[in-house]
């Protein structure tokens, strides 16, 4: 099975109403509600895939459980979450009917005691023997430590399994000293850690700093990906309209898929590019639209040069 | 015991952002969570002042579970409200801390099943041979019949249960239709039952509807009441700075807390006018200052004329 970390989970609410006005008091006509978290979206892309995911992370509180039980009610995910006693964080997104514009609300995450982390630590440390591939995805909630990533790497590391870290800011910095297998920063994150706005010139940076590989997201751009052995570029073939929420989490699923199908660079990468654009394409936010993948999958352009042996 | 009805309770939650921007993502700085609906906070008032109180309406889902929890923390409340299949509405209010502005977004409530509103009327019934006085607040949800306050109305009357209706709109112009004992609209209620602005008139039309008496509460200007035993005008003592939220529902706790005491109808008004007052003051909307209460009730100016025998 491939594991996905999540220690920031959310209850993820989106809202539309006719108009947003500060001061004003608005009627809501529609209310949606998703687990969300990177690792719960991976999650769910890799287990529409056909693979088997088990995701871990924290949950707590009325809205964990709502949570959880949406979690399950999808074939294939197996949920390892670790309780804790504060709830579980809600992000609200207000979609306004009239502009299509958003505005995001995000609580805070519940404070992680010590013990309930190192209660996580002991369960990771269980899930990582039956586990193919894990990827450690997002914020850190209050309470953990700001290196927690890079413990979470060295233990991965230590049990064979090759890991996947896509995070930001301290996190990642601490992350990638650590020595990640794979790395999946987007084009802000990539500049934010190596100070280089070049994102070629920043991926091999970023390898120095530690990680094995590093698969850049340039949005409409597609994937840039610097790895020892050769570095590629990966362009879906049109630019397509819709909503890219999402479409970062279907990259990464889209590297973990790759991987433990043990498909070679280039086609790993147009997997993780046909799911990114199908993701933007489907009428859901972070759903993807399966036909278009299947049909995108021949037609993603992939350029780059292998590196000597 | 006082019986409170709330068919749309809430889980009111509040926000603290720095500065709300449409189309921007916030930081929420502080979440708090409350029971909500006009009924659930006239009960905790009432409780405050020593009564023994109890609420029911509909509850559902992770939410609902919240409110009840929340509830039953309080003492002096017990929590007679009926499962429903959906989830308990939320309602979000966005502070700005810059500017002070509350931005509010109200979640359209669950809709009630057949099934669920005859359960409800059963409940209600059952709940009314120990009442000593009933009150029905606020909003219907969606699937209970406009008309449901005019048979929650007649169902008090024929146990010989003083009736008090806080509601609007439609579920008002019916209500008032089945002669509840004490009416309580604000000014723009009023307005809208009767057609008048001029609120002595429109008290006096909206007994002629059917209502035995009518308390209107006209803000900063205090409470109008027109009775069969006479009118008065009842007006704090000075402008108070604060938070106008739930001062309605205190005025609401006021009114049910003097029948029950049978005070005559100076001292009730008083006391609602004090609660409103120190709810305003206090500096968590919805609680009240139980000292400025108490200072309050000797320095209401109460005005008005006995009907003559």
């Amino acid at each position: 099975m491939i594991l996905t970390v999540t220690l920031n989970t959310a209850l993820d609410i989106t809202y539309r109403v006719r108009s947003l006005r500060p001061h004003a008091s608005h009627r809501v006509t529609e209310v949606t509600e998703r687990p969300g978290g990177k690792g719960l979206n991976v999650a769910r892309v890799l287990a529409a895939l056909g693979h088997e995911v088990t995701v871990t992370g924290f949950t707590g509180g009325a809205t964990g459980a709502v949570v959880q039980g949406q979690l399950t009610a999808a074939p294939g995910v197996v949920d390892a979450l670790v309780p804790i006693a504060a709830p579980t964080r809600r992000t609200i997104a207000v979609v306004d009917e009239l502009t299509g514009d958003t505005t995001q609300l995000n609580e805070p995450g519940p404070t992680i005691t010590p013990a309930e982390w190192s209660a996580f630590q002991d369960a990771y440390q269980d899930l990582l023997a039956p586990a193919s591939a894990v990827a450690l995805c997002g914020s850190l909630p209050p309470g953990v430590p700001v290196g927690a990533y890079a413990g979470l790497i060295r233990a991965a590391k230590a049990a064979g399994v090759p890991v996947l870290l896509d995070t930001s800011g301290e996190p990642l910095r601490r992350g990638v000293a650590a020595r990640p297998d794979l790395l999946k920063p987007n084009a802000d994150e990539l500049a934010e850690l190596t100070g280089s706005h070049d994102p070629s010139r920043a991926a091999q940076d970023a390898r120095r700093r530690g990680a094995r590989a590093v698969v850049a997201s340039l949005g409409t751009g597609g994937l840039l990906a610097a790895a020892p052995e050769g570095r590629w570029r990966a362009i879906p073939p049109a630019r397509v309209r819709g909503n890219p929420t999402g479409a970062g989490d279907s990259v990464v699923a889209g590297l973990l898929s790759g991987l433990v199908d043990q498909l070679p660079w280039p086609d790993r990468l147009s997997r993780a590019v046909a799911l990114a654009t199908a993701t933007v394409m489907a009428p859901v936010a972070g759903e993807f639209d399966r036909a278009a993948y299947e049909e995108l999958l021949t037609r993603i352009a992939v350029t780059g040069e292998v590196t000597a042996a």
